[in-house]
């Protein structure tokens, strides 16, 4: 039940607020134009923005309620990495990210994933999500994938781009582990973006690895670690 | 956790959809704009239509999700019961209801109540919201309050419109008690509205009586029944 007071919570606190700001916008505009005013352009680019925001919210927070369930583990596949990573990027951009963010990949095309496909590509969406919001405009993400270099056999999806970072050294966010209580943070911490709910929510339920690491050169590093499929592609086997 | 899912359904299904649209408009809109041209009027107001009912929505899914948890009874006190019906109808027309509808009032002035205030006032907002999207443009609603027939010390409150009347007799919809799994009618039928939704979610948490009786002549009566308070009020005496 704690969870769905937590659910409620996110509705009346990060869900409320920019359905009512767009409906105060849409109040003034139907005002303009009822006296015959043509409306300001750029309040409408607001209230486009906001839209967007308000429908992208509400997805997050539904689909924490959902992996917050995890009543049965989502179906999981095999699945080549790499263009599950293309659609999560294409994905984001279509979710309308006005700011000019330039996202680098540098990713091994011949890794396969043994996981929950639909959470994997909520979490990188949500990374780039997180990262946009951070980074300045004209900023750019790093987004690269490769064997996972601390448990045999899983993959690492690495996202990182330049912000203030946070305090303090590596963090192990989500530990892997089948339980589910195993974040490592306070889910109530106000600096948590819904994105950032988000991804520990399903790392959680799904027991993947999920950690922060602040760079020298003030970069922040996110670590994501799924389980590995059991075969490698046809790419793979060319390049070994 | 089955009520989470439900809640969660309720965001998928009946929030997505005039989010999405409002969208849409928003989009058509802004394109008119951008190309100089004043935007539809009436565009402008479907818009403010959908945004106010998207944030009713929201506020009426929030509440759901808070009376299925009912984990501790909310706070009860005794108050008067009219002035309660008052503020309800002040607040169901201050939340955009378009239509003409006139609400008659026929109140016994003395009563008391003793419950939960904000559940009651959110009950009663949704029995008009229920009747006003039944009734026809210009159709009227009645709203009375007496003392119970059926239950010692209790309050009967009826609401009535003419609408086409569901099938079948008298339903005893929620039964009194302080079971919670009382509501006579499947959740998930899809003629129930989200208003209905949370009254029978509201009355099975608090143990609060309803029912639904279709008159001779084409009416549809709802019967809410609440605990009455200990004392009448001085307007009660003077009546006695």
């Amino acid at each position: 039940m704690e969870t769905q007071a937590y659910l409620n919570r996110l509705l009346n606190h990060d869900l409320n607020a920019p359905m009512g700001s767009l409906n105060n916008l849409l109040n003034e505009i139907a005002a303009q134009v009822g006296s015959g005013e043509l409306p300001d352009y750029t309040t409408l680019q607001v209230m486009q923005d906001v839209s967007r925001r308000s429908i992208r919210l509400l997805a997050v927070i539904s689909d924490i309620g959902k992996y917050q369930l995890h009543r049965a583990l989502p179906s999981q596949e095999e699945i080549l990495l790499t263009p599950l990573i293309w659609s999560s990027v294409a994905q984001f951009h279509e979710k309308g990210n006005e700011k000019d963010i330039e996202i680098v990949q540098d990713c091994d095309d011949s890794l396969t994933v043994f996981c929950d496909s639909y959470g994997l590509e909520r979490v990188i969406q949500s990374l780039l999500q997180q990262g946009s919001a951070a980074a300045g405009e004209g900023g750019g993400i790093d987004l690269s994938s490769r064997p996972c270099p601390v448990i045999q056999g899983w993959v690492r999806i690495e996202v990182s781009y330049g912000d203030e970072p946070w305090p303090g050294e590596m963090r192990e966010l989500v530990r892997r582990t089948p339980e589910k209580q195993a974040i490592g943070v306070d889910m109530n911490d106000r600096r948590l973006s819904l994105d950032m709910k988000l991804i520990l929510t399903i790392c959680a339920a799904l027991g993947w690895g999920f950690s922060q690491e602040n760079s020298e050169d003030g970069r922040v590093i996110f670590h994501l670690d799924v389980p590995g499929g059991a075969g490698r592609s046809a790419a793979g086997e060319d390049a070994e």
